[in-house]
């Protein structure tokens, strides 16, 4: 029997998500549509600031799958009493930081900001190190840092792991806690950070653990603004001992306009997209549990409304 | 018995060889020098335009090692008469063609030009799509060609190779032929080309390959100049139809400072350096082919006289 699911979550997320949706959900015996009568309906698509906030009319619901993984905009509502999922897209998150890290490791690798802004046209033909010599500290090791840490060890670079406690991984040398951390930093050429943000790593990248860097280190940082000392890397990076900083995540997101990263020329802003939700991987999320909940298994994501998560 | 090297390819080398080659040597009863009596030397590191040419003080050489692949400026000198190895540098060319291609993909893949430039410090953070959305062709699955291919799909890019005859690779859809080439590049996002210069390949890419390509395409060159016909690649640059053009190889290089590449807007230039020989490597090699001849094994690379090369 066709299943009708109505996607809520507005006409501006229609439009980027219609195609990815019907492509994720071809093969399954389903109608796609942004209206439909409340009780033909089986399943909602929904994003938080959606104007459906009655859901008392869809007597038929079997789930609302919402579009991300915040779902306090909805949890609360006294109208919806079918099974809510919050977005799990441990595909688009993890993957998507395996890229944008492994990219731009290799960015920095390669030297390639010399080659892309080069407007005196210098041909220099010194070839980069291989990444067998180059040493990269990944200061993190949960699934990010771990998933980071293997990718560019498997293109062959010299891989130092770090964690709180103890981690092992095959072809990445691990240290962990205090006593751990110089080792892991000491002539490190790179640096990832991909820790969470607690008191223990709170500005973990300092005065002190800037200087057992390589002379030149670029730190890149796609995990927590506030990992960082910012005052220690803007004097690291006006003195030379840092080439660079690459850094996606900030203390204020969007970066302030006056804030000194923007206009510094060894820095380089990402806007908070080196692990975000994509829309290819979010659809075939979304098509995934609604072919769940027709096969009777249980929602991936699905939301405890008692505990409001 | 401590055994002799003796480094003669000249001053500017030793500044750049002498840590590489002490640190790749490192285990071996060796003394490394620039200046040592004729009869006391087993080895001489040498490379064509050194001031050594009368090797024939040199009674006691047990082999020539030279630093470049090419050997054209001592294959002939009727003084030598110990063995002559040329630079096999396998790990240097293939690593180092993996990271450059690898980076350079990851590079457009990610939009990374649009925050490395950012004069106005936009902030979008649209995501970019993940790998396994995007189309990546490689032309050429050579030893280079199919270490790049393997590496992109590794990264979960979706890949398609071609080449002239049919090849298998895991995970990479892989076509050949002149009926497999449209098929290989249709609605691709991204080309590398791989491809030898032969009279078959010259100008691959061209008006009719350009047109199977998605708008706004990349083309990625670390194979060789003649690849292209570079009249329709600044045709397709100028209207839109190719996003940019990232090049390694020129049919003159270093690529003279008139040509259009250096100042065009969507033409990234890199001098050559995708595949070099590297430092580090080189001097493993070296040691490498010392310690073979210190165990009475084959050098590798070892010079055919009589051929030339």
């Amino acid at each position: 029997m066709t299943r009708t699911i109505l996607f809520a979550a507005g006409p501006g997320l229609w439009a980027e998500y219609e195609t990815p949706l019907r492509t994720a959900l071809d093969g399954q015996d389903v109608r796609l549509t942004t209206e439909a009568a409340p009780e033909d309906v089986d399943y909602i698509v929904y994003a938080p600031k959606s104007h459906l906030q009655d859901f008392s009319p869809y007597t038929n619901l079997k789930a609302v799958l919402n579009l991300w993984a915040g779902v306090e905009g909805i949890v609360g509502n006294p109208t919806l009493t079918a099974p809510l999922v919050r977005m799990v897209d441990e595909e688009g998150l993890t993957q998507g930081m395996v890229e944008w890290v492994t990219g731009h490791v290799l960015r920095h690798h390669l030297g390639m900001d010399a080659h892309i802004v080069n407007p005196d046209h210098v041909w220099d033909n010194r070839a980069p190190p291989l990444a067998s010599d180059r040493i990269v500290a990944v200061l993190g090791l949960g699934a990010l840092g771990a998933a980071c840490a293997t990718s560019l060890a498997d293109l062959g670079f010299h891989v130092r792991g770090w964690s709180r406690s103890q981690k092992g991984l095959p072809r990445v040398s691990c240290r962990a806690g205090d006593e751990g951390l110089g080792a892991a930093l000491d002539g490190a050429e790179i640096v990832v950070l991909l820790l969470p943000d607690t008191s223990q790593t709170r500005e973990v990248i300092n005065e002190t653990t800037l200087s057992r860097l390589a002379p030149g280190a670029v730190v890149i940082n796609p995990g927590r603004g506030p990992l960082i000392d910012d005052d220690a890397l803007l004097a690291a990076l006006d003195d030379g001992r840092l080439s660079h900083a690459t850094l996606d995540v900030f203390r204020t997101e969007p970066l302030p306009a006056d804030h000194p990263f923007w206009a510094h020329p060894r820095v380089t802003v990402t806007p908070h997209i080196a692990s975000e939700t994509r829309v290819s991987s979010a659809a075939r999320a979304i098509a995934d549990n609604i072919a769940r909940a027709e096969a009777g298994q249980p929602l991936k994501g699905r939301v405890d409304r008692a505990a409001g998560y």
